[in-house]
């Protein structure tokens, strides 16, 4: 599949090819592929985070996969790709937020976060010694001012803003759902329903969702505050949308 | 098409070839040529820069993949090429071009805030451990003494001055549009028309422009003020002109 | 076995292989392969930790291959893998303890502590100039709360939570013996048992275990205090349970 | 044509070839040979400059594309080859020439400048982890006591004082008319002549100049002061040696 | 012997071969193999060590070849292997258990003294820029409680509690004898008398010692004093015991 | 000519061949071959340098390509080989010079700056990240006491003491000459006229000289100090001996 | 001769071959091979050493090339092999035995100065970064209790005493001649006659020695002054030995 030509020049971040594609980030967009989906919703009173994921065994404690991270009171984060890399970023990303809080003495507008994440990850992009992030990110939260705000970063620290957006494994097939049914009146309740129609949609084929591993979380444009569901509230909800597996 | 004797010479940036090239330079020429076109055009009473700009889904939000930067009150960065190093060298602009109003107590002149951005190329392309940034910026602004200025920078780190100007995909066929029609006597009302009416003509062999994704900016000689045009008129002047695709 | 095509992208960290992978993060799993099996049992009073252990000839002193530590009053470490790398994360987890007493006043929870570690760990796999750690190590203690706390690290950096986990040779066919075994209603005393049982049942086909070179801890949920089993008392329950080879 | 031996030890600056020659420096030679030329001549009341250029399209600003700066009250830098390397060592010898005025409270001669740069330039050569600069440089100017000087600095760093120079493309043949032509008995007005003329005569066998994106300078001796040549001083002058394309 | 498979993952420290080997570290173990051996014996009323050596002529110094050296009133360090590695573990020895005398006002103790020559050891199998320690030691001496110690570092940074071991050349053969004869109620002089015959055993087939080049020391229980043998002590005792070559 | 197993120990200065040799640091002295010639001569009442030179084109200031550099009031430097790294060590000795003056306040010997000149090239040839200086050096002076020095340094950075040395092209040749004709009582002015005769009689069998671009020098040793030779002197000088070309 | 199995390893210093060889510090011990020998002997009554050297030229001032150096009052240094690593380790020697002075207000020990030297030497064996020192030293001196000393330093970084050695070109026979001849009984003088007689009966098959370029330093256990001697003593001791050639 990949020739000989390609290979000359993905073995380095600080390197173009002759058709100036920077491959060690196209790969990294792979890393992202290989992770479990998320999808994101904004609606006119929130924005909903939706993340999947896999238990390795039943003994595993869920909580632990997931994939849904609070970073401020008014943000949360979600992640599709190298998990210990979205660490980092979550880390940083709450870092950025409470530096900012102490700073300006007010919290950090999402679009603002989103920038200062984006440049710590193309900085390992450009800079020699390290590889890039093999992660992608949904920012979801509501600014001050009660305007809900969803974007996505990917590996080579490109920010875009999203009405609905899916990110890792599927995402595209997820993503073309996405379009179908997105209508800017609904609600944040009915936003999590579309994340969850489309996610089971392209889920192997059977159309359900398993709620272990999986996880949620909405801020309401209205109190401006970030609420993880809880895993009941997420399989009660599966359940009565008829996509329990 | 590439012989085994360039492959030898276009690893590093480091390095030139025998016949006194910078591979990797050129090579992030071809990442500029990969991006969606912009345009300057400066005419005797101000700068419009006008960018093109891809939606990847119709739930994008168009305002996030906008190419058109304000950097301070007097001065706008169009670019095309790989985003992530855009918004890097935007960044930079904007940090130089405050730096200087707190120095000096008045604003930057818009060839001094190039000559700056370019010096901080160059040395991406000279200095190991990094790799060139992947694109091409438009400088365009208007001087405290009301001078109207528009610059390129390319990844070599050059500065180049012009009338009028394209740069990415296709920009070699709009260029020999706009040397067509260019006219100094043009208003700036009629530079943005020219800008469009180019890049039209080169888009795709439709002869038409989809306004979603696209942005405008013009910087009046007279008020000195980058304003950024809505997309609404943005939508309605494509109209006007008979370009809507 | 493996194809050249893998070989050329598992020579660094730095780089991901066109499919997204890190090939130096899969092989330092290896290395946690080769190493004796570790096993942790959470139950609802408290954590225990088992370790086997390999003794290179009879006069080897058999607590110093122990690969349990006790990491502060409340929390313990066991570990599968390369030994000199468990001995640096495990020095590391000390002083980490150490100084959030100092800092906070109070124990760090099991789950700071753990993401301490892990964050460490991310590190060596992302930046250049040093390799991954070659290990995984089982992170077990009692919050001050009274809740039991049992995570696994791995070599890439991130932190699973369990209720019983197997790591190092075999792991996977202990695992499935947890699996089926494990009850929410276990004792910690029951705990133990479990996890000799299973530990023996894939012990080279032997179905018994040498407790010269094992070695295992106990944190109560009461006393939350880390306590190590005497090798007599090891061997005793060892012998108790049918398993001395 | 260039054989297996020579590539051998073309990949670094830091190493010589078995027969003592450091090939990355004459690459960038080649990277001078690419460049539009430039001409100095010192007369015994003066030194003038003058540089080739070429405009990219009829739209680029002619000044934008100038090849001499001038660096302090009496001292002009033409340059050949790779523009943005080019830049910097004019950066750096303004730098310079700013710093000897305030340590010594005079003007800095232009012998002393001309070693600064070319220290700078034979460090890019010796030193690992930078590529030479790809330029030479004409170092023209009048020190305090009247007297013309004239260098060039080539990609090795070696410093050569020169009656009257060419560098870049076509610097041989131009450098064989200038010395059929050259006189110490020429005045500054026949220096500029003189440089015209050679350089028209070497111009793709046109034997005429096309104005637009050349430049020109003279330090007159008594004045001791650079001055750039209007647009329309240098055209008329080509004019009226009917060098005019 | 080796293959092309193995050659392609051996030239580094900071990577893993695909079955999860660090094959500098092991090949630091080949460089003890290719030294003389030492012996270490630990009795419930001391600590002796025994080196073996090889003078390369009869006008050499034996003193400068001894491979036991003091490392405190208390400790002292046998090695095998790379000589000049060996000198700079034992120099950061005595730097150690100088430091922690003046720190905690008193003497270091063994263990704490072998750990913190591992953990020095580990980092030069982790981090880039340094190849392994290509020496193995033994560390011995009586605790301020009068226990004795005796510890053995390996090349991958892990140490080992011993009650005799023996390390370098035939240092498989020597333990095997070593655990034939070892016993609890050894004295301290019967460790020595074991430690002479088991290295006689496996000399080259001799069953013989050549007492010049050989070394030994013994930490007595009682007095916690590291006190050296004299030349004519151990050639004596060779003689007495019949190995005398 | 050369084979492949010494192609694989040339590419770095930090690596010996399996016969001990530096091949870096010999092809260095190839750069010292390439350059025009230079003599250095000791009689008892000084000591005097003549350097050949080549001069590009009859418009070159022949000054400029002097080999011969004051370094302070009884110090000379003449070179051989790559002319900017000549222009290093030159300014590293005069600053050296100038340093010792202000410390001891009083003039460094010729030794002194002998041995700081090629500690300083030495290290070029050990330490990593740079080339060796591909020059070799003649150091002439008069000490305090009134003796006459006249040293050679080599790329290795090794100096040796001479009475008449020749360095640079055809340097064999000529030493012959010298070593033929030198005599113990030669006066100053008689050393000259053997180092004009020795390198005229190796010039490409011309057995004549072109004053042109050439340079001497001589340090009195009753004056102590350095004095250049006018070109008028030199080229009289060239024309009494009959060695005119 | 050498296989491509030993090429894999021997290009770094940072990596061992697979049976724990160090391939370029045995290569190292080529360079010292190359060298022309040096003689160390250690009588009762003090410390001689010799050193042979090349003469280039008639014209070489022979101390310049000597290879004996004083380091300090009472100690001196003989060196075989790359004659500018040899002056680095010289002037570190020198440097130590003056801050040790300083520092301790008494002369360093001959045994403390060897041993910073070799471990001076062995770090640029392990860290990379730098080539080993291609040079062998001896190094001889008297003690303040009047014990003379003599150490040899290898490549390696070890240090080994000896009452009488050869270092360099044919040091093997040589030594074998000192070991026939050399006798605890032998005075100072005695020694030096051994030296010679040693040296000269290795000479290339001659029998005899050129005291040209050879030089000869002698440290009196009495004064514990080190002595050089004269050209003209150590001629005339080699004429009265018979073994001028």
């Amino acid at each position: 599949m990949q020739n000989s030509q390609q290979q000359a020049y993905d073995r380095g971040i600080t390197i173009f090819s002759p058709d100036g594609r920077l491959y060690q980030v196209e790969y990294a967009r792979e890393a992202v592929k290989r992770g479990s989906p998320s999808v994101g919703v904004r609606t006119h009173d929130g924005v909903v985070l939706l993340a999947g994921g896999r238990v390795r065994s039943s003994l595993q404690v869920p909580d632990s996969v997931e994939k849904i991270h609070k970073i401020d009171d008014h943000i949360g984060i979600a992640s599709a790709g190298h998990a210990a890399d979205a660490r980092q970023l979550v880390d940083f990303a709450r870092r950025q937020a409470q530096v900012e809080r102490l700073r300006y003495e007010q919290p950090v507008t999402v679009e603002s976060l989103t920038k200062e994440i984006t440049d710590n990850i193309q900085q390992y992009t450009q800079t020699g010694g390290a590889r890039p992030f093999g992660v992608a990110l949904l920012v979801g939260g509501v600014d001050e001012n009660g305007t809900p705000r969803l974007f996505e970063t990917d590996p080579s620290g490109t920010p875009y803003e999203w009405q609905a957006v899916a990110i890792g494994a599927d995402s595209e097939a997820i993503q073309k759902r996405l379009e179908e049914e997105y209508d800017e009146a609904l609600s944040l309740d009915e936003g999590l329903d579309l994340a969850l129609r489309a996610m089971a949609a392209e889920n192997g084929g059977t159309g359900t969702l398993d709620p272990v591993g999986m996880s949620a979380a909405r801020i309401d444009a209205e109190t401006g505050a970030y609420e993880a569901l809880t895993r009941e509230e997420l399989a009660s909800r599966i359940e009565e949308l008829g996509l329990l597996g």
